[in-house]
């Protein structure tokens, strides 16, 4: 019998969280991004960016971290690749920079697991698609979520300008209203998984 | 760099189709179908079932094999597994029930792969969750969606009063009015996933 890969969750008040100095966003507004986006195509081709996917638990139900962005705009921690750069190294590098401490003996041991969902964009829009769309040959972004395997105890630094939440998969099942199409469906993507619920 | 876990996906053309007996379903409303699931239940504890996602391609696009029962309503193939009975065993005992002819050689060898998809029913109720919500502590059902594997070539027996249905997953990608919400979501589940299309 074929079993269930096992993540293990960890209370969120096992973990410590400060700030620091804000991470502004590059853009501000979306057209200014996707303006972004198409020169900086012209200059790497294909974006692809990592996102991670930071999960705990509270009450026993899985919640994952998500960076919130003013009073509704949630991001999963992650970012843009640069040409080239590996997938696995790149994200650790986003998530040091928009989670961890500057020092470096409170960073966090970042331990990138499987690949659980993979969104396409085909044209330079905000819409993406969690397969290439029949005859686009060239697409402009793709986005790949990893789980990421906490440690039982971590310090995270917070940008001041962002909020970092723990949302419930109960909270972002079947939300695609307040959490995007790519959000809103973790909770099927990591249906899979076998939680391993870990009370400290 | 992890790698995407490849599927193959051959033309719908290289695969054929005939007919065979009937399967009439259990049930002949929602309503019925809860209440034989609570007698169950009683007897038996949480049901388990399993199905199948069997993929093929057109234009070099993945499609998913669906079984039409009547004009609208949409399956996936596979059942209820008997008390005890192995997750793959059963799984492989339901396709060739639903897909398979009678006849011994002309029965595909099912290759069960990776488990994509996990939902809960947590009440005797047609909703279902892909985690199992909190404060449920006996769940009613639990339905696991197994990726199978399919030969270059196969024969596929469709029972009379069912129609098999290549769907591409554009088509059920956002589409839950049509699809419900388990197979309107296999393509973010299937997304992690590089497929090789084969062009016969």
């Amino acid at each position: 019998m074929l079993t269930s890969p096992v993540v293990n969750a960890y209370p969120l008040s096992s973990y410590t969280f400060g700030t620091k100095e804000p991470k502004m966003e590059k853009d501000t507004s979306v057209a200014d991004r996707l303006a972004r986006m198409k020169v900086n195509y012209m200059k790497e081709g294909m974006r692809t960016s990592v996102e991670a996917i930071l999960l705990v638990q509270e009450h026993n139900h899985p919640h994952i971290l998500l960076l919130q962005i003013g009073n509704t705009f949630c991001k999963l921690p992650g970012g843009r690749l640069k040409p080239g750069e590996n997938e696995i190294e790149g994200l650790k590098r986003k998530l040091s920079s928009k989670l961890a401490a500057s020092s470096t003996p409170l960073q966090p041991n970042w331990q990138i697991g499987d690949c659980v969902a993979i969104w396409w964009r085909p044209n330079f829009e905000t819409i993406m698609y969690p397969y290439c769309p029949p005859h686009i040959t060239k697409p402009k972004e793709c986005k790949k979520l990893f789980i990421v395997h906490l440690s039982e105890r971590e310090y995270f630094a917070v940008p001041k300008n962002l909020k970092l939440l723990a949302v419930p998969l109960f909270e972002l099942y079947d939300n695609v209203q307040r959490y995007g199409p790519v959000i809103s469906t973790i909770p099927q993507q990591l249906s899979r998984f076998q939680f391993n619920m870990v009370n400290s």
